[in-house]
């Protein structure tokens, strides 16, 4: 696979005799493919049934006959006014029971049926159009699911959809109440129907109730997804994507991912350290205008697994953006350098967003290739600069990583639901435990629950891993040398209760949490011969042996041949320490790498990234302020 | 008296087969007392009128035949989903003017007389059924009124009942603006069903208004409250109680407590450090997993005068909860020496909270004596090694204190209404001064407004007492040699204007608050010779000799010989110097303690509690780590 | 001028027999002025129509005897409840939806056409029976507008007169949609009954969306107010007068003023520093009790201009107040020194607020010049020693500055629409220039954008002021020597656009912004020499010189010989700086000052204040904690 370029691009904000110069500078570029469409429905169809399609015909063709394969996008994310008028119960409502309305985007509830009609609708009108138009390479359906916190309504489709649900999940509303242990607290109903949505109660609901909404809400957005789906793969070849978030975690991206062609993703590495990351104020500070090290390289891995191996960015952050609560520009190189370790982590296409910066509406403060007076955006020629470099590298194809992460929505849904220590999420301990796999200079892959293959890993790892069942643990144990879980899994049953095997409740590895801590931020629990354990602490027992200690004699780290428990949340010491044991155990090298410079193995090259502001020497190779040195692995050297 | 053990348990939540060993175990344990039945409405009457007691019989049965005395709880802090649909405006409604929905408990508006109906209805049926029972020996009403907020409900039951308490109050609305002073801003009414409940105004509301509604609230729970005891008193002979929560202030116990038989609370020592006390983090730090070594002793003693010396710790907290913002474990020994605690206070009961931890719904994470697959949790041990402690000791009886506390539930709605200076409250004074007599080794009482004692103590501390009118003056006097006022006392009416008497208004000290200041946290008003004020300062005139004065000339204490005036809110040193003064005058004996241990006299016994991780040795006694000492009174010592 | 003294009084507060002899107090305490009556509707007109002017009459009658000069207050920001019975929907709503309730004050929507007759109604009553009463000398129209962020109003009836408006403004809906760029994310309308507020949106709406809300909220403000001067000219001669408060910029009030005769505002020294100034702790502990040594000047200055010319302080804090998140008393001497820093900044009277302290309701804890028993307060004897000061002062006439500042309240507005940056707000940043160039001892004017005069300034500064047109350029050459712009200065048109000739857009200096960044607060951009910019980063190009660069090369300031650009938001050192080389290129002397110290030229005198409580000497003046030092100029000295 060659990896390419793209843009996104919208000739609706733009004088028509503006398209052709503008995609020849797209060519000119570098730049191979060109998003459009997906926020156009007003121009597509400005009142209701009065399609015009004509513009987009001629947009097609204009950036086609250039040269450029077009991504065409369903504008599902953005229903015009009239819509609002045809659907008035279609706005999503929010946890105060707010309707949230018209005037941005995204403002629907994934459990409208009418509104999943009218996006049916639409997209077999584009998919009868333009399905077999051979500029059209690609489709894009909606944008952005998730994003502005919309998978979640508590309107009245979502109550209906959710009680009938329920009725699916559960058969009977007596098996529901057992399974939800409704009797505590007399929470116990007499019918689907009186099952309310779980916001505006005296104090938490059940976590059980949470849990199912948190569920559904997830599958609305896979039906809601695949309505599209079902109505476009008749009328068309080219392959269907989504461009997912980075850190939205609120629906199963595997399950969406399973009835489209390639996982995309919009990769904005500043704007996501600055607002979604727990680290401290001077990593923020140190990569204020690189992006976390490691947030990129995560998601690229992560939809890697999403997308079965395809996948893209769509939009890649090309200069300050508009929407985070401090906006820095990126320090020279650092389009490129993001460009590249996408490329590195198995990117198809990276695509910039956005072509020219509008100068109107929401986001007219955030950057693109061009500024909105038409002059090169700082960008502009380290786009350029990372076509000529694709075009040095040539084909790219992936190496399976030696180590591979679980990951898995509904963990997140569950320990939001009850974080039991304000300083536990799930992102954040599987974040970390990523972060500390690759200092060790590892490539990652990610893993479904459903997707554990034979054969296997070296090392698998599975912390905070909600429910384990035995089929779980046997695949999981089949596909790998070593497993290690923990902390916080196979805490669960689905249904939220407590096993009653215990937790973990491992048939291989005689372990049990006997009691559970969580600790403020400034206290942790020393481990014997350093690091420590912080947020979440199992306390173990069991048989099997110690591992690792902690300072006061109760175990840090259980296991025997094949499966670890580790018994806290580690801090960045003890993760080092627990890698390194577990690396010597199945005999895998690792890299310890300097703070900032981070390393990823393809079949053809390895890749050496520099996220820092200083040059780094690293294993005989310099590697300049954000910039990549790549390596051709036939001419083998140390790194 | 002879103090025992009890525990809280859910025969509901488990399989019957399982009630006669848990019976046996509680034994077994040294527990005497068990208490059940109050969330399990669901299960009494799952659908309205349908009542079902046989399993309730037979629990009871079991339990009772094992030798444990049961205190039975009428379910209504836990009305079944169908008593919504019989009374669909029962719900409170929040500042918001969102209803309170279904989904947890507590969920019911106090001013709602058809649920309260209801209540007395459910009541009168557990009455007829168990009233007799002979091992039913005490009877709880509700649970935790006012946990989660609920108190105070913007319903239109609660407007209603305002308007109605109100013209009650004030017999026209004439005599309510002239008391409100609603001249102010034009806000005068015309009659009393133009009075709308305080919330959601532009600014704030007249505090007139808002305390007037407050004192409501507080009634309506009084009222709620008695009209269970109004049932279940010809019904049985066994005592009432209700179990009531760690600074919650919104109603008046007092008032509460008068109608039943026993105070009883709900003591979480770590959820409670973590939640709710404005401590420093080194404080919250140094006991994180033992709680502050004030909290609960200020509650026993608080509960003791609020159920007119007889009271208990109904829920116990044995290992880590579920709601704190963090939720480590407790030290080892901590749960025995907060039950030691509680018996040299004067409990006559400890129960644990709960038998076995559940391994469903809201409080799964929340641990038991015993774990959800039925291991003993560490409590277990610590409990049983309590009842023998117990059985050492025998008889505890209760040595009234030297020294009092006035606590006025009124002055914490009137301080919150209108605190002046973010830091201010009444509960953080109180607290405040508790705490410096504990640290003088003395123990205390508290009393209410209505109960001050003849003949009386050697002191008598009313700090922050809103409101004091002449007799209560004169019984002050009266009850003690020396009573300490101020800050902030006498200085408003009741319908919360400044009186005309001036502040404090004191017949008996020539003393006036002419000004009144709050200072932000990092700022202090040091006392010549040390010490110094925080947060408020009353600025003092009056003839009353100055017995300190500020840096800055002005008096921080003035006083005759029987009555002394505090003008600000002391730090931990001045609060020393001012014990010490006190002490000096009326010739007390102090005991100055190290940090974390504490001493209680009962008239047996010296019990001495170490709340530190670390050996004190105090006065020639070693006292380990969360320990307790307990020095037989017989054989004096200089402790 | 001879500037004179007043008092807020409320009669209606107290028994009439009091009325004579307060008068005579005040006039004893050098009081010529006295204000009444703007909160005493429902003692006008208890019931509807229901005229009780009697009380009224007498008080102005015995005050005006006094020799007393009366302010007469419309009571239309406190409606009384019959008023809310008769317009039910008069409230305003907040964002969240819900009606904003009765009870406190300004509880009125500004676009109820039926409330604004109301006011009309009254006023003209008034107008009728005292426009010709020789006592009364002013009128004060409503009370403080703004306050409580009450200019905002997402009602109904704003909704309907919004959507007027935005017809009036753009004529078609599709000239708005292009104005605004509806295009982007298909937020085209077909009406302008389509046109919703926006509030609620699922992402943020439209900035221009929200632009236009907001100017039409401003507009509102000067209609409501204009009713009221209509009905009042024909009945009166006395100068119409409105009570503004500090850093509200809610609505324009530029525009308010145009149709006053005299603009009053409302000074909290002590409050403003606590609840709306972002300076650094030590800052605000240095300053607890004096305020912010150029909050004050700063509004005193910006008034004068709002009133051309003619401007007063309505209120000034007298003692602790009572609504700040801390209320210390001032420092003694503070009540004077603000009241004669009013004076050297040109107001014609200072009148104190209140007289005496009310005993009740909602500012009950606010001071007066008495305490609520009759007491003097400390401020009385500065009161009379102020007095003293302006006798022998005579008469005080302003000097023009050499130095103006643009201040803009759309540009406010603007930036909170669209902030970029959390650390970016408009009122800091021209705060921020005011404060660098009254730390260099210069006199300061404010200009609004329609009254640049000729002839002109030595400099003009023109931060953060969000669009420029040529017309605006232009004045602005003309009116000065040196005009500096930016950061954000000419950044979007009217329709918030980024400008098509570009950002800023000037047409006299080759200067352009092809970027922007925002940093966070700990983050700053080294000048070379010295400084920093803060906050917000324009980055520029175009051939004007840089006349100070970042210290990674890119321009810090760009200019020409009349026209400048700062790249950046200055920090402390940074604005030194800048202020010294704009002061040398126009040869404008400039007096450093230490830290506390603040100095103003009138005709006849230069005034020094110390803010600080330290004695200050500079250039041979002895000035002492909290003392002006008045130097008369026909004996000019260094200073
Ligand atoms: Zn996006
Ligand atoms: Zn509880
Ligand atoms: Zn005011």
């Amino acid at each position: 696979m060659k990896p390419e370029l793209g843009v996104c691009y919208y000739p609706e904000h733009w004088p028509e005799e503006m398209w052709a110069k503008d995609a020849t500078r797209m060519v000119e570029t570098g730049l191979t493919w060109v998003r459009i469409g997906e926020f156009a429905w007003s121009r597509m169809e400005p009142t209701p049934g009065d399609l015009r399609f004509d513009w987009l015909d001629r947009a097609i063709e204009v950036l086609g006959s250039a040269g450029l394969k077009v991504v065409l996008g369903t504008p599902t994310a953005t229903p015009p006014r009239w819509m609002l008028k045809k659907h008035p119960d279609m706005l999503a409502v929010d946890a105060q029971g707010q309707p949230r309305k018209f005037g941005s985007r995204r403002h629907y509830c994934f459990s409208h049926q009418g509104y999943i009609q009218e996006c049916a609708r639409i997209a077999r009108i584009m998919g009868e159009r333009y399905g077999r138009n051979p500029h059209v390479a690609a489709w894009q359906i909606d944008n952005e699911y998730g994003c502005h916190d919309t998978t979640i309504s508590y309107s009245q489709a979502a109550l209906r959809a959710f009680q009938h649900w329920l009725e699916a999940q559960y058969g009977s509303v007596d098996a529901l109440n057992t399974a939800w242990g409704n009797v505590f607290w007399s929470m116990e109903y007499g019918s689907f129907d009186q099952i309310d949505l779980p916001n505006l109660t005296v104090t938490e609901p059940n976590p059980a109730h949470v849990l199912a909404f948190r569920r559904f809400s997830s599958d609305q957005v896979a039906i809601f997804n695949k309505a599209q789906v079902d109505v476009l793969r008749p009328l068309t070849d080219a392959p269907l994507l989504h461009n997912y978030m980075g850190r939205i975690l609120d629906f199963d991206h595997f399950k969406v991912g399973e009835d489209l062609d390639i996982a995309t993703w919009d990769s904005y590495p500043i704007g996501f350290l600055s607002d979604r990351l727990e680290v401290d104020e001077a990593h923020k500070t140190a990569f204020l205008q690189q992006g976390d090290p490691d947030m990129q390289a995560f998601h690229h891995d992560l939809y890697r697994a999403v997308g079965r191996g395809r996948w893209w960015v769509m939009e890649q952050q090309p200069g300050p953006v508009n929407w985070a609560p401090f906006n820095p520009a990126p320090l020279p190189g650092m389009v490129r350098l993001w460009s590249l370790e996408a490329v590195a982590h198995g990117a198809e296409v990276v695509s910039y967003f956005r072509w020219r910066q509008a100068p109107f509406a929401q986001e007219q403060m955030h950057a693109g290739l061009l500024t909105p007076n038409d002059k090169p955006a700082p960008a502009l020629s380290e786009v350029r600069q990372t076509a000529d470099d694709l075009a040095q590298l040539g084909t790219v194809t992936q190496t399976r990583a030696d180590v591979a992460i679980l990951f898995d929505y509904a963990s997140d849904w569950a320990w939001q639901t009850q974080p039991q220590g304000a300083g536990f999420n799930y992102f954040r301990l599987v974040f970390s435990a990523y972060r500390a796999l690759r200092r060790a200079g590892l490539s990652v892959d990610f893993l479904s629950t459903r997707d554990i293959p034979e054969p296997g890993y070296k090392l698998i790892f599975a912390p905070g891993l909600a429910t384990l069942d035995s089929d779980l643990e046997h695949r999981l144990l089949q596909g790998c040398d070593l497993a290690i879980l923990g902390p916080r899994s196979g805490a669960i049953t689905r249904d939220f209760q407590i096993p009653k095997a215990g937790r973990p409740g491992l048939s291989g590895l005689s372990c049990d949490v006997d009691l559970v801590e969580t600790l403020p931020p400034n206290v942790h629990r020393t481990v014997d011969g350093g690091g420590a354990a912080r947020h979440w602490i199992d306390r173990l027992s069991g048989t099997a042996p110690d591992l690792l200690t902690f300072t006061d004699g109760t175990p840090a780290l259980k296991g025997t041949d094949g499966l670890w428990y580790l018994a806290g949340f580690p801090d960045e010491h003890l993760w080092v320490w627990v890698v390194e044991m577990a690396a010597a155990k199945v005999k895998l090298d690792i890299h310890p790498l300097p703070e900032g410079l981070r390393r990823r193995e393809t079949d053809q090259y390895v890749f050496l990234t520099n996220y820092t502001a200083a040059p780094i020497n690293w294993n005989n190779h310099d590697i300049a302020p954000c910039d990549v040195v790549i390596l051709k692995k036939n001419a083998p050297r140390k790194g």
